[in-house]
Formats: structure tokens, sequence, C-alpha cells
């Protein structure tokens, strides 16, 4: 089979569309006929060494969506030509608050989802939603299983209270946008750029405020009063400016270090407003099946940016490195 | 009848014990005959007029038991003769997660337990423990409250569990050490002087660290390797040192400002680690009768540092506000 594979860690060119075995399914697996896989931050970290146990050569990718063509010993075969997505990692354990060791992503440690086929736990994947493309469906999972998570487990989000998100350009936080907004939430956006943020009111967001002036916090207050919940990835250019909004029992969930690891917490600010900061990454396969219910019932639809091949997936990821546009990137296969 | 009034928000001096009407039990009110009370650093700030929303003058005294002697409208008779305990504040409100804007302590905004009678809802006082002297149970409930939150809503400590105090000198601190070794954790704390920490071995804590030492976090990580919640007054000076020793799925849980205001935050040890940032402010009513209860079924003692008068109320926050020994200071009445 053809897959994306990373020999070396000295960024996207060490990777290379190449020939590998087509793995056969073990007791309690199934193979997926890949349809499209999608593209995260997570590659282009890993594509440069900056993961945490690298292990190489790896296929990159850890979203991706397709069709069941075989299952190992035990499993039942009626799952073969199933349209299913998948759980974008393994191994997470039984504490449903934090991994194991063994957790690891697919697309390194496991076996990644930029090739033709893969073969994972026959209970790690989902029916595909019936109104999602494979391109639609591919672009969910990492993304959206963070961002779920944020919203749901950790931050708690009722219909009708205030979010913040940061940096709306990025995957995570738009797939946070489009939850949130279905949630019935009153969602608020940060980014660099005017024209994301316009994006993101016409995903339904009411206002946003451009991170670059100076201060923004003020003028956050102004558009939003005080916000209950905050999902964000970039809290060292972040977290100053919107702890002056934080209302009573507000929630900020941290995922990610764009902008630099660091930030500076006013203690009285977290215990007079009996506030939480939490940590958040990816999420459980509990929380992935309840998201991808969460997906088919409500219709909800994924924001793609643009779509390659299986054979320019060094070229999607060379875009990903570069100032993109606002939605996922696909790789169809 | 007798109490100890701060007219002047000029420090401790600025209070004195003087004459002032007998209050009479409104409607759903019990009126209680204080046999003590127990001192708490937030005297020292509200004689300092450093609290939000200052009204003087004012009866100080957060903590306080004694005996019912009279009921309001509404309230059975029966109550009449009771010894209780009394919950340190009011209108905490309906939201669980956090108080009401008319939420305020006895002592201000709200008449204080450093007076011969006090008036407070029939349904805010709860039996006082049969195990317990006045003393005794005068010591326990604004320090015992913000810790018994810090431990179980937020910190969900678990028997078994590694659970850090900072600043074991404190009033909420050794509370915390109390009630955590009664819930079968492994406690660690940290003190500036070696002799509060022989003290809190010989009250069940496993071990300790000098935080007057150059980074201490390296002596707790040998001492006790990873912790799973803290319960930290003082994290301007202790956040960067026990953050390294936090283990996967933490809680931290922060009520005070002791040492200064801000605190650093390295946001991939957070999300990485799965772990949360409590900020907690002293507690319901239902926290409140929850602890009781915990304190009447383990016959929990707190440790008293040493005994006043309310004559020499004033001399007793003298001693509070200089350095003194460990445990509370009761005002016996």
């Amino acid at each position: 089979m053809k897959a994306l594979v990373l020999t070396a860690p000295q960024g996207p060119q060490s990777a290379t569309v190449t020939e590998r075995d087509t793995p056969v399914p073990a007791a309690g697996e199934v193979r997926v006929a890949l349809k499209a896989a999608a593209l995260n931050h997570r590659e282009l970290w890993v594509s440069l060494g900056q993961y945490p146990g690298m292990q190489l050569p790896a296929i990159l990718g850890a979203d991706g969506a397709g069709v069941v063509d075989a299952v190992g010993e035990g499993v039942d075969a009626d799952m073969v030509g199933r349209e299913v997505v998948l759980y974008p990692a393994a191994n997470w354990g039984d504490n449903p608050d934090y991994p194991s060791p063994e957790f690891g992503c697919l697309g390194m440690p496991y076996p990644g989802t930029l090739a033709e086929y893969i073969c994972v736990p026959a209970d790690a994947v989902v029916a595909k939603p019936a109104g999602l493309t494979f391109a639609e469906a591919a672009a969910i999972p990492l993304a959206g299983l963070t961002a779920w998570r944020c919203l749901t487990t950790k931050g708690n989000l009722k219909a009708g209270e205030k979010v913040l998100i940061t940096g709306i350009g990025g995957g995570v936080a738009i797939q946070a946008l489009i939850f949130a907004v279905a949630m019935g939430a009153e969602v608020y956006v940060t980014s660099g750029a005017q024209d994301k943020i316009d994006q993101a009111v016409a995903l339904g967001a009411k206002g946003g405020v451009v991170y670059k002036q100076e201060k923004w916090g003020k003028s956050l207050a102004a558009l939003a009063g005080s916000v209950d919940v905050v999902i964000d990835g970039a809290p060292a250019v972040s977290f100053a400016e919107y702890s002056r909004c934080l209302n009573m029992g507000a929630r900020v969930v941290i995922y990610g270090p764009t902008g630099g690891a660091k930030f500076q917490v006013v203690a009285p600010e977290l215990f007079f407003r009996h506030a939480t900061i939490h940590g958040s990454a990816m999420g459980t396969l509990d929380d992935f099946r309840a998201m991808m219910a969460f997906v088919a019932e409500r219709n909800i639809k994924p924001v793609i940016d643009s779509q390659f091949n299986l054979d320019q997936a060094v070229d999607a990821l060379l875009y990903l490195q570069n100032d993109h546009g606002m939605g996922k990137i696909v790789v169809n296969i």
C-alpha cells in the first residue's frame, strides 16, 4: 500500500509517500480502507521531532475515515463494508480523568491515517454520520475530540452561557466554535485577523476581538461583558487579557501552548471568583463516541480549507506549515 | 451586651470591647449566647480596611459556638438550650458553585461572634459535637470550612492519594492536614520552620520540606514523589516549586495569596498532566454541615494555640498579628 512515511525528524520534506506492506488485522482488530485523512499541527511537530517519545519511521496522520475491508479473529464479519470514522488515538486506559502511559495517537507512535489501509481495534471505530462525506468525516476526529472534551467534560458548558474561544483560525478553535454554537452558547472569539472573526460570525459567533490591538481584554469586556468558559490554546498571549472578564465560577480550559509556554495567574482573581483552570489534551473513547453522536444528531459539518491527494501529502504538510486559510486540510486517498 | 467593635480601619488597636444593644431574634432566627469565638487572619485584614465592601462600625469575629437562648417567630421553641456551632457566613445563595452577591461573613458585613450574643438564621447553626468543648468547637468553622471545601468539593481527595499542604502554620492548612489524615490520605507539608513540620508529623503528616531552602521542589520530589492534590494558600512562593511534582490528573486548590498575588503556570505541564487549578474561598452551608458531621463522626479535634477572654480580645488580635505558635487563638466569652 501507499503511505506517507517519516524517516527522519527534519521537517515535512523528510516525509515521503512510499510503498509499505498492507497491514493484516490482528485478533480484535478491523482493517479500514481509508478514503480520507486530515492534517493537524501535530504532524508538523512530529516531523520536526518535537514530540515526547519519538519513534521513527512512522506513518503520519491521526484523522481518518474509510470502509472496513477485513476483520481479525473474534470480530463480527458483518463489520466488513461499514463506513467508519476512527478514534484518533489508542490505549487511554481505565481512568477517564487522564490517560495511561500506553496512550498514544495514530500517526506516531501508532501507525497513521495517511495511508491506504490501517488496522485499529474494532471498538475504536464509529459509524460515519450519513450526512457527512468521507472528507468531512475525516476532518473532525482529533480537533473535534479535543474541543469536545474541553467544552463538556472540562468546561461543563451549558446552553445560554458565554464562551470565549481564542485563536479562531486553529482547528480545535473552529470545531469548538461549531460545537458551542450548536449547544446554545453565546460565543466570542479572538483572532489576529478581522476576516477570520468575520468567518467565525458567519459560523454563529456573536463577535470577536483582534488580539493584535493592545489591551484587547478591555475591548472584549466591552463586547461580551464577562464569560463563563474559555477555550484557550494560547494562554501565554491571552490569559492576562481575558482574565479580567472571567465570571464567577468561570472555567478556563487550556489545550495548547501557541505563543509561549508560560502564563501568569493572579491568585485572588481565581479564588474570589471560584474559578478553575483545566489542562486538557485529546479525550477518551467515550468522549469520542459522545462527540460523534452529537455530530450525527445535530448534523454538524466541519470547516474544510482545502483538499489534496495522498501523492501530494508533503505539499499538504507544507501548506499547513505556512499561514493558510480557515479550516481543515483534507487528504483524499 | 459586650462586643469587640471596630470603628475605624486602622488596625487591631482601633477595635474596642464596648457595650452594644443585645440583639433580638427576627422571624426565622435564633439568638445564641456565645461561649467561645476564635480568630482568623480575616479579622486583621478587616481591621486594616483591606477587605472588599468595608462597612463600619462592625462587631468582629466569624467563628463561634454557644447556647441558643431565644428564638424568633416561626422557629421551634425546643431549640432553646441547644449547644451549637455557627456557619461563619450567610447568604451563599442557590448556586453551589459560587456565592451570590449578598454572600458575606459574620464579623463584617454581618454582626460577628466576638460578642456575648448573636442572631443568625435558625438553619445556620448545627449541633456542637458532644466530644468537643465550646473552645474546640469555636476553633473549627471558618478555617475548617475553607479546608473542607478545598479537599472535597474542589480537590476530590480520595483515600490513599498524596496531598501537599503548604504553609502548615496557618489555620486552614492545619485543619486541612487534620481532615486529610482522617480521610486516609498521605500528607506532606511545607513550612518556614522545622518545628512546625515536626508538629505536623505528630498530627499525622508523613513529612515536610522547609520552604526557605532553595529549590525545595527537588526535596519535595525526593520525599514524596508526585502528589495528587495540593492545598495552597501561598502560590506566589510555592507553585513554581511544587508544580514539578504534580501527578497525572492532579488538582491544585488555591485559597489564599500569602507571599504575593501572582504565580506563573507552564501550560504544557498543565495539559499534558490533565491537571486542574481551582480557586476556592469558604464554602456553602451544605459544605459546613458535611464537615461538622465528619468532625462529630470521626471525633476530629482542632489544634488550639492559646486562649484569651473577651476583655482581652484586642490583645488576642495583636498576638495573631505577630508570629505566634501553631493553631487557633480562642476567645472565651
